[in-house]
This record gives structure tokens, C-alpha cells and sequence, in this order.
């Protein structure tokens, strides 16, 4: 059985644990206690040496740290329901959505929260070096991010999924990008079409995951 | 014919070329004048609302705006020669060090670099809004690159390419990481594995392109 270092309340994790529970995909969990920086001692470093959440360790042995490395190797082992669109024109749309969902909303939030938190002094990025925070950079995060809400609302109007007429991998980063904007406050209430949209994916049995 | 965006200098638009050349696939260049901010004028706009280069036309007028997206959908449909893995453990490899050579390695650079240079006051970022350079996050780049050289270079151990044992995106995303470098004057001269990889991958004629 597959190996998932996970740590439930971290939002980089869920995506792949979103991704799992839509195809049905058992693996043993392990929990990584994020809180007291075990992703920093020497046991975990073994395992990752990048020092993040999530790990997947295949069958094989084989160590995923990459949330698209994970995608496309489940993709390929357990197609169904496909989550990487079905042709190769819905295939460059979820990989065009989920980059801009993960660039411009989930690494926009990250760089809010993790240059302006109190848990995260010298903690403003994620790995094994130390980083102080840079409160200038925690401003722009939280601009860029802002500037992308609209951006993603004119996306969804009229549609019922970001990438393609179903479900996919950019709506797990989506949805993602919108919880993790709570944590910085960031309102919905002026984007009709997100709010619609994050309420739907939202009620899926793979969002509590 | 599909409708290829570029500005030939820049580091982003190259990885798609270096794909393309691979793979032998003919597209229209155009090329947009970032020098003079012709990607933030109203005719660029409409053809791309982000303002980066590369973008990728299709023949049915879908805009990619990605090069993971254009990646996909290349691999596709001119699937000779494979350039993302040949089965689900390759497949995986490529995007994970794809993502590190991204994430660790040229967008580490693009931090100090957009954040320090003369020409990018007020440029920070790509994209149609602007931001401020900040001082700081130039000098966190530069140590992120610097700290990924040697993760790549033990990568490279008795290795002759990044991911797989043929060429592949990573090392494309490894070589304009490799060069871009440059641009910040990283030097690459203590990373042996790095130095021979990096010649090897830039004698390639599809480095020219």
C-alpha cells in the first residue's frame, strides 16, 4: 500500500487527498505534526528532504513531494473519473487552471499568510532553509490574490467547473485557493459566480477528505 | 498553423521553443516587444489578458497561457519524442522535477532578479497589475537559487539527464533555470554534475531555438 505523509489542517495535502477520495484511492496516512516542526527533524528529512507535506511513497519505494507528480502518477494508475480532462484540449484546459489557481490564488495566499503569521517568523517559506518574513511581500500576496478573485469569478460565469463541464484537478486547487483565503480574511461576498461554485464543490463527499 | 507569441530573449517563452524544436513542430512567431511594454497594451490584452509571453494560439483559437499547459496538449498531439515520460513512474519523475526546477530554481532567480534590475521598477511581478521591486525578496531569491544548485547537482550523480535516462521538460526547465542564473551571475563553477549536464543539454540544437 502507498505511503501518505499528510497534515490534515495544512491546505497543500488536502489536494492530493481531495484528488484520492474522488477516484476511491486507499493509502496508509501518517501524520507529520507541522505545529511542533517535525517536517524539520532528521526522521522526516529521510523521507523528504524537502521538508514539506505531502509525501507519497509508492509501492516501489518510489518519493512524490510534487503535487503534480502525484496527479499524473494517479491519473495514470486509476483513470477513473478522470480528474486531467479527457482529450487533449480539456487536458491543456485543467493544466492552464489548476497553474493559474495554484500561481496566482494558492501561492498569493501562502505568501500572505506565511510572511505576516506569528507562527512563521523565519518560517516565511516552506523547506529546510530558514527564511525571515518579508511584511512588504505578505502586503502583495494578499493584492495578487485579491486580483485574481475576479478574475476566476468571470471564468465561472455560466459554467459549473473551472476547467472543463466537469469536475477536475483545477477545481481541487480552486477550491483550496478559496478556504485558504479565509485564513487571511479574504472576502467572497462580491463574487456570485465563486460562491456558487465553492458551495458546490464544497458539499462533495471528496471535500472532507 | 498555431500562433506562437514570443519575445525571444525572455527565459519563459525559450521553454516552449526548446519543446517545440524537439519535437519538430512548426508554429507562426510573433514576436511582442516586452523592451517597450508592448505586452501591456491594449492589442496584446485582448489576445492575452495575463501580459506574458509565450502564447500559444491554437488552430481552433484556444489561448494557452502555460508552458505546462501548452506542454500537455503538444505531447498529445506530436507524442514523438516523448518529452513527459514513457510510463506512470517517468511520467512522475518529469513533473516533479519540472515543478523544482521551476518553483526552486528559475522562479528563485526571477525573485531577484525582477526585484533588483533597473528596467523592472514597478514591474516585480508578470501580469497586468503593478508591484514594487522589494529589496529583500531579490536577496531571498538569489539564496533559494543558490540553495537549489546543489540539490541539483547531486541529482546529477552519475546521471546524464534530470529525470529520466533520456532528455526531457525537466532538463528544458533545468536549462533555462541554468541560464537564467546567469542573469543574477549565480556561478555555477563548485557544481561539477551541474556543469556537465548543462553543456551537454546546451549543445542540443534545439538550444538555439
Amino acid at each position: 500500500m502507498m505511503k501518505f505523509y499528510d497534515c490534515t489542517p495544512a491546505p497543500s495535502p488536502r489536494r492530493t487527498r481531495i484528488f484520492m477520495a474522488e477516484k476511491g484511492i486507499e493509502v496508509e496516512n501518517i501524520q507529520v505534526d507541522l505545529g511542533n516542526r517535525e517536517q524539520l527533524g532528521d526522521a522526516y528529512k529521510k523521507i523528504n528532504p524537502r521538508c514539506t507535506v505531502p509525501t507519497l511513497v509508492l509501492e516501489d519505494g518510489t518519493t512524490l513531494t510534487e503535487n503534480l507528480a502525484m496527479s499524473v502518477y494517479l491519473e495514470e494508475m486509476y483513470p477513473e473519473p478522470p480528474l486531467m480532462g479527457r482529450n487533449p484540449q480539456e487536458k491543456a484546459a485543467v493544466m492552464e487552471w489548476n497553474a493559474r489557481c495554484e500561481a496566482e490564488g494558492m501561492l498569493a495566499v501562502a505568501e500572505a499568510f506565511r510572511n505576516s503569521a506569528k507562527g512563521f517568523v523565519d518560517r516565511a517559506t516552506t523547506g529546510p532553509n530558514n527564511y525571515a518574513q518579508i511584511p512588504e511581500l505578505a502586503e502583495r500576496g494578499r493584492a495578487r490574490a485579491s486580483a485574481f478573485l475576479p478574475v476566476l469569478n468571470e471564468r465561472l460565469e455560466g459554467r459549473e467547473f473551472i476547467a472543463t463541464n466537469e469536475f477536475t484537478m483545477a477545481d481541487i486547487t480552486g477550491l483550496i485557493f478559496a478556504d485558504f483565503a479565509g485564513w487571511i480574511k479574504l472576502p467572497l461576498d462580491d463574487m456570485p459566480n465563486v460562491k456558487r461554485w465553492h458551495e458546490a464543490v464544497s458539499s462533495r463527499p471528496s471535500a472532507s477528505a
